[in-house]
């Protein structure tokens, strides 16, 4: 758990920014819910790294993330689950003029036909954004389920 | 499943706009969770059309919304039940200089005094806003609950 | 249960404005989530009130906050419990210049490490927010937690 003490910096992030990155989100999450992997990868860059309390090893790269993404999505389909990535809670800091670290809370739900919903993962995720070409992608990711042992 | 390709498309819908459709939710929402049904019903068209695929037939007009939400109302404050329709993961893409497409997740709570809340249901929703008179009114909302058949 | 109508009011609150008052509820809630009581407690009025149908009285000023908040945030250390408070559904209306009123839901989530996450509570806040020096604070909150009887 990060014990540093945090000063409000709302001045930093503009109201624009601000929702910029909330609709990201927004575009984002939806992607990966609805198995559009492509869209959802194509919001890394080629040589991001993700790394999660739920796997042994950092994902190193777009395609490897790219791979991952795609068996996670088969899986999801040949189960027959639907699941959600219901993102809250957001925080954004500007760490230089083209960087951002963002964190939200993501309640994962999941679902089938016929079942009653589940509250599968509660997740705190946090983002380095960096600006290239007009737009935001994520340079790093840190994903942490708050039921596996942490960082 | 949406399988379409997705382009970014954050320019053309501004932050002062995103903002303002959240906020719409803010008190939409609200006013169905607090049982204020001609506060929730008045944010739609007099023509709009709600279907779901939790009802068989679409919902055709301002009134038989209306009447629809009252009969959910009142059984639920005979139940002692509080629900809450909590929005959140945000979507929003232009349609037209007056017409938005605004896509949420809701996860939907149910808790009586005395108990533990449950996910009652979790709900994709798809609305699509026209602008009159100043403000956005919803001409046509697309519910999906997960644990139903989709459309 | 608020039974009063009500207009919408986007005019009155700017995005800009609706986006600071989101993000702080970002910072506030992570920081108590986190256990930093401190930066969580800096948020409220020396002399802020919060009242909430969990406690049979009120708790007056600052101090009071922070010692109670101190006290939840051993016991959740103590039983290994990490509890988010998820926000959504924001409202925002402004009563006076430097006055605000903000309406949230709170999904209230409790996990331990080889747990499942539940959904401990829904609730939902009303804080009443002034302006003082460049930032908002917490004058009064009033938290109702779905599950217990209410005001």
């Amino acid at each position: 758990m990060t014990q540093t003490t945090h000063q409000p910096d709302a001045a930093e992030v503009s109201a624009a920014l601000f929702a910029e990155v909330q609709h990201f989100y927004g575009r984002h999450m939806r992607a990966m819910d609805e198995g559009r992997v492509a869209d959802w990868t194509g919001d890394f860059l080629p040589d991001a790294v993700f790394v999660t309390n739920a796997r042994p090893q950092p994902q190193r790269g777009r395609a490897e993330i790219a791979r991952n993404a795609a068996a996670a999505a088969r899986r999801l389909r040949k189960d027959g689950v639907v699941r959600r990535h219901c993102v809250t809670t957001l925080e954004v800091r500007r760490e230089a003029e083209s960087t951002l670290v963002a964190r939200t809370y993501a309640l994962i739900t999941r679902t089938v036909v016929g079942g009653r919903p589940e509250l599968e993962y509660v997740c705190t995720c946090e983002d380095v954004f960096v600006r290239r070409a007009g737009r935001w992608f994520i340079r790093h990711r840190r994903v942490l389920r708050d039921d596996l042992p942490g960082d």
